[in-house]
C-alpha cells in the first residue's frame, strides 16, 4: 500500500474541513488497536453513518478500496486536533456468490435481518456492501471524514445512504433522547470483561471475524407531535421510567424498558450507541426527527433479532415510532499498524 | 397576557430538552431589547429556522399566538443555562387582504422575491406567514426551542418547513463552508453604526417596522461531489480567493466574491449569517448538503434582489449549486419587557 497521503493526493478538501481546531479538549482516538474504535471507546457527540455499494469489479478492486480507506482513516485520526473514530463493517451482500469470492467466508450470523411487524423500511436507505460509522467531537469533522472516504473511494464504492446524528454533548452514557427520557441507561457494562466476552466480541465462527462484532443500525422516526400531546403520566407508563428521576416504574410489565430488558429476553444484551437525527418537517407539517439506533453484539440473530421481535409485537412505543431503514454489518477486529481493514477477510 | 409558564402548561418537554446544561461557557442572549436577538448578537453554532402557516381564523387568534410565542421565548432565554437567540419575522402572505386586517400595513419592500434564473424552488419548503430563526450553543437546545413553539402554538400555527444547520464552533465571523472556503469574510461591518443604519435597520415606511429588518433565507444545495472533483486552482478562480490564505485573487472579474461584492452592486451590502446543512445522500448516491443562506437588510428589493440577480446570471458557482427554497420576512424591532412580538403591528 502506497505511503503517500491519500488526503493530499485527492487534494480537494481544505484542512479545516478535516479536523475542527476548536475542540482541543476532545479525546484523540487511535485507529489502530485490538478492536476497532467507535465501539467501546468514548462516545463523541456527532455521528455520520453511511452505507456503500461496491462497484469495483473484482476482489483486487475491493482490496484496493479497503487499503485506501484504511490509509484515509489513519491520516484522519493521526491529525493532532483529530477527535473522531471510524468503524468499518461488511454487509451480507458483499459475500454474495460470484462477486468477490467470499461466499464461503460468510459467518452464519451475517444474514439480512428478518422482517418485523409494522416496519416501513426503504431498502435504498439501508443495507449495502460496506458501512462506516464516524463519531466526532464536531459535526464538521464527521462530515469531512465521510466525504474524504467518498472521494478517495469514488471509483470503487458508491454512497448508498448516509445518516447524520447528534447526542447531548455531556459524556453521560445515557443522554436524553427526543422523547425527553434518558436512553441507554441499562446498557452493556463495559467495565466487565465478562460482559464484553459474553455479549459483544465474536469468538466463534470464521476466524477472520474473531475479536470483531456486529453492528445493527435502524432509522426510527419518532412521532414527536403525537408524543408531545400525550400527558406525562402516560408517557412514563409507556417508557417504564419516571422522566425526571429516571427511576424505573414498578408494576408496568408492558413498558418499553421492561420489554427490552435482558430479563425479558433470555439474558440477551446489546451495546447501544444511538444518536438522534433531526431532518425538518414532513409534507403534513409534522416534525421529521427520531433515533439512529445503533447497537453492537456478538450475534444479531440471538440478540437484536429476538429483542426486536418482542418489541415489534408488544412495545407500547410502536404507536409513536416508525422503523424506516435498517442494516446489519460484520465489523472485524481492529487493524494492526501496517495492515488494513479487511485484511483478515481478504488476504 | 397570562403570567403562568407556557412551558410548564404544555408540560411535555423535559427540562433537559430545553437547555443544554453542558454549555456553561455559552453567552446568554436576552430576548428583550431595542432590536431582536439573532441579528447582530454573536452567532451561535447551531441553527433551526422554520416557517409556519397561521391557521388561527382571525386577528385575535394571531395576537394570542404571538403573545404565547413571546412568553415561550422569554422563558427559554431566561433559563440560567440558556444559550440561544430567537428571531421572529412576518411573511408577505400574512398581509393578504381579508385575512387579519393587515393589508394596509404591508411595507412596500415586503413582497415575495422575484424568480431568479436557474432556481428550482419547492414552494412548500419556503415561504409561509411566520418565520422563527433559532440559534443555539447546542443542537438539542435549538431543537427543543422550535418544538416548544410548535407545541405552544399548535392550534394556531402549522409548521410549514424547518431547516437544521450548523457552523464551525469557533467564533470567527467567516467560518469555513462546505466548499472548503471561508464564507462571510466581506460582511457588513457591525462595529459601524453608520453601516447598520445604511444597510440593516429599517427607518422608513410603516412605523411598526422601524428598528426592524428583513430576513431572506435560501436553501442552496452545494454539489459537493462535483466540487470535490474540481482542481484547487479552478475552485480558487471560481470563488475568487485563495482557499488556504483567504486572500483575494486579483484579476478574476467573474469570480463569486467579486460579483457579490458591494462594488459590483452599487454599494449594496447584506448582513450574512449563513449555516451549513447536511442531509444525507440523494437517490443517485450524491451528497445532499449545502448552505442555509440567511441575510438581513433594510430593503430586500434594493439589496438581496439585485445582488442575487447578478449572481444568478453570471456566478461561476451556479454550476455547483441549486437554490431549492426561499423566503422573505419582515422582522420587527425588539420587544420591550411586558410587550410581545408583533405588538407594534397588531395592537
Amino acid at each position: 500500500m502506497s505511503r503517500r497521503s491519500v488526503l493530499a493526493s485527492t487534494g480537494i478538501l481544505g484542512g479545516s474541513l478535516l479536523g475542527a481546531a476548536a475542540c482541543s479538549d476532545a479525546p484523540s482516538l487511535a485507529f489502530h488497536g485490538v478492536h476497532q474504535a467507535g465501539i467501546t471507546t468514548p462516545i463523541l457527540p456527532f455521528l455520520q453513518i453511511a452505507g456503500f455499494d461496491v462497484v469495483a469489479r473484482d476482489r483486487g478492486g475491493l482490496i484496493e478500496l479497503l487499503q485506501t480507506w484504511t490509509q484515509v482513516a489513519v491520516e484522519l485520526t493521526s491529525r493532532p486536533d483529530a477527535a473522531l473514530s471510524l468503524t468499518f463493517g461488511f454487509g451480507p451482500a458483499l459475500f454474495t456468490e460470484g462477486r468477490f469470492g467470499l461466499a464461503d467466508r460468510r459467518p452464519t450470523a451475517l444474514t439480512e435481518l428478518p422482517s418485523f411487524p409494522g416496519e416501513q423500511l426503504d431498502p435504498a436507505a439501508g443495507g449495502g456492501d460496506l458501512c462506516v460509522q464516524i463519531c466526532a467531537q464536531h459535526p464538521t469533522t464527521a462530515h469531512g471524514a465521510v466525504r474524504a472516504l467518498v472521494n478517495a473511494g469514488r471509483s470503487s464504492a458508491k454512497l448508498r445512504w448516509r445518516q447524520i446524528g447528534s447526542r447531548d454533548a455531556g459524556d453521560r452514557a445515557d443522554p436524553t433522547g427526543l422523547f425527553g427520557f434518558r436512553d441507554g441507561t441499562a446498557n452493556l457494562d463495559l467495565a466487565s470483561e465478562q460482559e464484553q466476552a459474553d455479549h459483544l466480541w465474536v469468538s466463534d465462527g470464521p476466524a477472520w471475524l474473531h475479536g470483531g462484532t456486529y453492528l445493527v443500525v435502524r432509522r426510527i422516526r419518532l412521532l414527536l407531535d403525537t408524543w408531545d400531546r400525550t400527558d406525562l403520566a402516560t408517557q412514563e407508563t409507556i417508557i417504564g421510567r419516571h422522566r425526571d428521576s429516571n427511576d424505573r416504574l414498578d408494576g408496568v410489565p408492558a413498558a418499553h424498558v421492561r420489554l427490552a430488558s435482558p430479563e425479558a429476553n433470555g439474558g440477551a444484551k446489546l451495546l447501544r450507541r444511538s444518536y438522534s437525527y433531526d431532518a425538518g418537517a414532513d409534507p403534513n407539517g409534522l416534525m421529521d426527527a427520531g433515533l439512529i439506533f445503533i447497537c453492537f453484539q456478538r450475534d444479531p440473530q440471538r440478540q437484536f433479532v429476538p429483542i426486536q421481535q418482542r418489541l415489534a409485537s408488544s412495545d407500547p412505543l410502536n404507536g409513536f415510532s416508525q422503523h424506516l431503514a435498517s442494516g446489519v454489518f460484520a465489523c472485524p477486529a481492529g487493524v494492526e499498524r501496517g495492515s488494513w481493514i479487511g485484511a483478515s477477510l481478504l488476504s
